[in-house]
């Protein structure tokens, strides 16, 4: 099955203890996409510069990645720089250069109408519903967001969200987006404005996701060598769309697996800077951090008498 | 089998943003036994002062808590008085009146000394070594420590370390005791000094446990109503070598159901101000939560062809 990505595509300086780049390849779509490529056909809308080199576009080519929906605007690409501490935990913005993604408005090309599946990655709202009204029922939606939308766009952000399948923020945006400090209350509050399922990422401690009768926690992968955090949720979605897209199913268990494989891109992606590391997964790796996952977190049912 | 604990008995006076009590019975050692009593015998090494109520006493001895080792010295019982704000995660200590805990000097009675399993609380290091000295040849040893050590005596915490099998502290610990942000890495250290199971608490976010050829990862229990932490680690430490005791094995997958163990013990303490919660459990709802904590963590074998 085929999957759609609306987002942006960013040349991202970074510097964190371990490291730096300058103008590398970035932004929620191409993250998405490069964890999602492994899986299943991507379909990509964003827009770029006339200074996007073609080094770039060939890098989404050659993973076969259609990029008829990407927009090359007069003016420059966006650019982001960003900085993080010795706990990688959250990023600091030093600038950000909206560029031609200011006025990015995404044109969904015809051929891309009939997606099953749609992955609205973390833009205005207002823009994540356009995409909405271009696309012909797809199966399953899902969005991103984050706290300048919850800030400056409420209305529209929970129009948006009454209108997706999964939506999957980090832990602050549920609590800043709900004003409830406990998680399971937040989750109880966005998954009575319509999504079927929640997905809240807690960085280096992995996921919980929360649908009305069920929850699932999924550790994020212990990694010794850890090198640059930028990505890791769009790679995380780029997974879990990927699978669910990969298997063309999306009931609980499907999701749950799904989850399991948007923690395994993850873990991918912050084992080096830029998406190369993602880019060039072969299945065995994929595969062989599938199991992982799973031996650790086994455990053994309670058959002792207590 | 058998279990010894030693650690503190104390009266807690304790505000939360969910309500507050005066001079209630907490402490380690309380927390730690009245988790593993439910599944094994408890021998407690303790100092109480003479102004410890007979109602306290009680509560061990209905629970068939041992307290041939709780010494009743001159002075008052060690008071401790802490407040938490919304998000529950780090108790501010108002004020720590130490009283006859200062001069515990713990004396194993010689019933004890032939315990198979062991737990030292949160002490001096010196005075967990003096421990080590009066037992004979226990099958597993467990200790828990706090920064204060750290800061303090950090060469006789690392000669405790080097005498025990597993070691629970928490991840702010962790990085302090070795320097390494890094916790692959701050557990690779601290597993080199001898222990062969590090265990890292990561409150409302589960635990990790590092052994030399493996991890895992458990979730906290996503609870929707939590009204005070205090105790929660040492209530996890009491399921999991309650467990172990139980059961008498500590091969890995012992280990890893015993952390769940710990786990669910953890989840019930903090639903209420004082051990209460815990005091009260019936096996059917430490089983049930178990089982809750497998379906939390469940998901199926990769079987899809990628």
């Amino acid at each position: 099955m085929s999957l759609l990505v609306v987002g942006s595509i960013a040349l991202d300086t970074i510097k964190t203890p371990f490291g730096k780049v300058k103008e590398a390849l970035g932004g929620s779509a191409t993250y998405f996409s490069m964890a999602a490529q492994h899986l299943t056909d991507v379909n990509l809308v964003a827009v770029v510069g006339k200074d996007f080199s073609k080094k770039h576009i060939h890098i989404f080519q050659e993973k076969g990645i259609d990029l008829s929906g990407l927009q090359i605007s007069e003016g420059k690409t966006f650019r982001w720089t960003g900085e993080y501490g010795f706990d990688l935990n959250e990023a600091q913005t030093i600038e950000t250069q909206l560029n031609v993604f200011q006025d990015f408005n995404p044109q969904i090309p015809v051929k891309y109408r009939y997606c099953d599946f749609v992955f609205l990655a973390n833009i205005d709202p207002d823009l994540q519903m356009q995409v909405l009204d271009q696309v012909d029922s797809p199966k399953l939606v899902a969005c991103d967001t984050m706290n300048y939308w919850i800030e400056n766009k409420p209305d529209s952000l929970k129009r948006t969200i009454q209108r997706v399948d999964i939506v999957i923020i980090n832990e602050a945006e549920a609590r800043q987006l709900t004003k409830k400090p406990n998680l399971v209350k937040a989750s109880r509050e966005i998954l009575s404005w319509g999504p079927k399922t929640l997905i809240i990422k807690q960085g280096e401690y992995g996921v919980l996701m929360f649908s009305d009768h069920s929850a699932f926690s999924a550790p994020a992968y212990p990694l010794e060598e850890l090198y640059d955090p930028t990505g890791a949720g769009d790679s995380f979605a780029g997974g879990l769309m990927g699978f669910i897209s990969n298997i063309g199913k999306f009931d609980e268990n499907s999701i749950r697996k799904g989850i399991i494989m948007g923690s395994v891109m993850a873990s991918f992606c912050v084992e080096a800077f830029t998406p190369k590391r993602l880019i060039d997964l072969d299945p065995q790796e994929i595969k062989g951090r599938f199991k992982e996952f799973k031996h650790l977190t086994f455990f053994e049912d309670l058959t002792e008498i207590i």
